[in-house]
């Protein structure tokens, strides 16, 4: 486990940063012995957790420093993009597949544009914010500054995956929320980015206040 | 159960309506005599089964005949617009609570717009919609034509639920999907009347052919 | 003129609105003694100005007092609002004729679900923001209050009105643009209501502070 | 003038292009000779005209083809993509420098979120948009196949633009409306572009058939 804990009072830091380190912790020896883990219930089938902390104690060679946190959210920014983009894909297909050969009335659906205009509209939307995703990696992986390029490729990603499971249940009419056809879990699990690893909100404050130079909203 | 059911073949009919009936089933007569049941697994709760028929009898006695499905429809529209309020507003209560008692950043995240606006906007868009229940459920009640009434105000409704609960999952965080807080399974349930007991597409496609004079567009 | 001034510095109020005095001025007597009107040339046919006040004087009998104003506003933005509506009302008609008789591909373009669901989803929102209207305007004339459905009122008829615009203008295409069609002046001119005469986020932020008592914004 | 012309009956083509072909006419010797043109008054200041053609001859020579008319449509889609990006970073810098500036309630409007927000998410969609014209040059310049990415560019960057033009009139709130600002002016040309060099409905057409496999529409 990768842990990020405040190494020194609050109150006596400099920098926002300040007092703050990473850790790698080994599961199998803290469990039982100052950590408890339960796992929360919760909508989509990802292992989160809710942890309890008494006493752990981690060696002072785990200490991993501040600076690979910083590193790692941009990477984890990009990586969930991609996931995001992987996402919407699998809904596009799924869509386009479901109506060129559902047919209602004696033709397929997907002939109506109330049912092709919707998909159309999120594979563009997919497609511009690849876009985004690949420029940020290509940042990245040149060991350039990614920044702003990670935080909207996370963003535009996690709202094109949201509209286009959205688009994909409807194309599905009734049989979206049946489980056998797996549309209803991808909707479910990928209503997860929206929120992490980082929110929609705190993506646009971040774009307001350290890209365009706007005055801190919070 | 009531069955709907063609009593003539389709070739043979003069009108869209023509040998269609409806029947009232005993299903525990039923049950084994030529119908069987079968649940769908689906992401809601609620109990959709699919059903299979092999050589089912129904007494004579039992036929509704067609004019109480047509009647029923309205009512069962702005039965499902009305269940789709009280959704809005349950979404709207628990997020409302939630932004005044949630600290991020030592203070309360409603005061950050970002996070009041959406509920304000979700709040005026279910008063609006719910103004639309209440005169289709009047003009039903007094026996009076309601479909674009009872057909708007399922859309409206179900739209605002819609957007009230994704709304609550944004504002409550990573929590809103932890299933303690009961919010995702509303959130899950309220989707299914984007396309329950009537699809949106097919709403507008009555609004457009049949209260605005539109062409037929399929 | 109703002309809204400040009668005591804002350094020796007590509340808010104190200090704060309507009066009647008799405009033609006014310019040239102490008032210069100065047209603004604007986007839309009405006639705002600037005011540059040098030293105008304006006899203590013509004092109005200030609950006139709070009792105008509510008034006045229930006035706005059913313009929103004749406004709307408007593009829907331009829309639904020329979808009906405007042929391309051999066919209406109200034929297809491209133009025809645009329309619809116009009309829908168009009728629940005038219930709005009408349920404010109703609480008015009753002498009862009304600002929160006031306020309502004015967000969602003035929102109706510029998707309504917005949709005419697609509906006609390259057509749209032409000033002998009167439709583009239509559109600048709804427009106008998306920030007066209060705007759409002072209208978000009273919702969310003074009917669901969220923690205020700025 | 490019002209595009039908020069067999459209009842004796094999092929929708089939008997269509592009000339180079000299203004200035077919105006009077065959050709009146007359003016559009519009809401934009492009030079938009009515044409009428009584007997119009044209040189054998001038005759270009049909095929420079298809090459020509992906290279007009790319450069009206890129100039509504240059809209849309025009709204995107008038609204941030406005909102650091302008004081309402002794703070600048830029640091509540109603107003950043909107900001954030426009600059985010034009830089995904931009990303799209830019790949679609790319491909143009290269002499590649660019159809999907030319039409996706357009829509993208006039959506963009468009969101952009809206939400800087209303940062500015009654201002956006002066003509001094140039704002209105800018939103009123930006408002082109969906549906000129062709509308969005037609893109998502193309897109639906030509590149997702969908049955055609219409």
């Amino acid at each position: 486990m990768l842990l990020l804990v405040r190494t020194r009072p609050i109150e006596q830091r400099t920098r926002k940063s300040d007092g703050l380190s990473a850790f790698i912790v080994d599961l199998r020896e803290a469990i039982g012995n100052g950590l408890t883990v339960k796992p929360i219930d919760a909508m989509i089938n990802h292992h989160a957790c809710e942890l309890f902390f008494d006493n752990l104690r981690v060696p002072a060679s785990n200490l991993l420093g501040f600076k690979v946190v910083l590193d790692s959210m941009n990477a984890e920014r990009i990586l969930i993009a991609a996931e995001c983009i992987g996402d919407a894909r699998y809904f596009l297909e799924k869509s386009t597949e479901y109506a060129k050969s559902r047919e209602v009335f004696n033709r397929p659906i997907g002939q109506n544009q109330g049912i092709s205009f919707p998909i159309a509209e999120c594979f563009a939307q997919t497609e511009a914010a690849n876009l985004m995703v690949e420029k940020a990696a290509g940042l990245f992986d040149a060991g350039n500054p990614c920044g702003p390029e990670a935080n909207m490729a996370k963003m535009l990603a996690a709202d094109a995956s949201k509209a286009a499971g959205d688009m994909c249940m409807q194309v599905h009419g009734g049989f979206g929320l049946a489980r056998d056809y797996h549309i209803e879990r991808k909707f479910r699990e990928t209503r997860l980015y929206q929120v992490a690893p980082i929110s929609t909100n705190l993506i646009l404050s971040y774009l307001a206040e350290h890209v365009l130079g706007l005055p801190r909203s919070f």
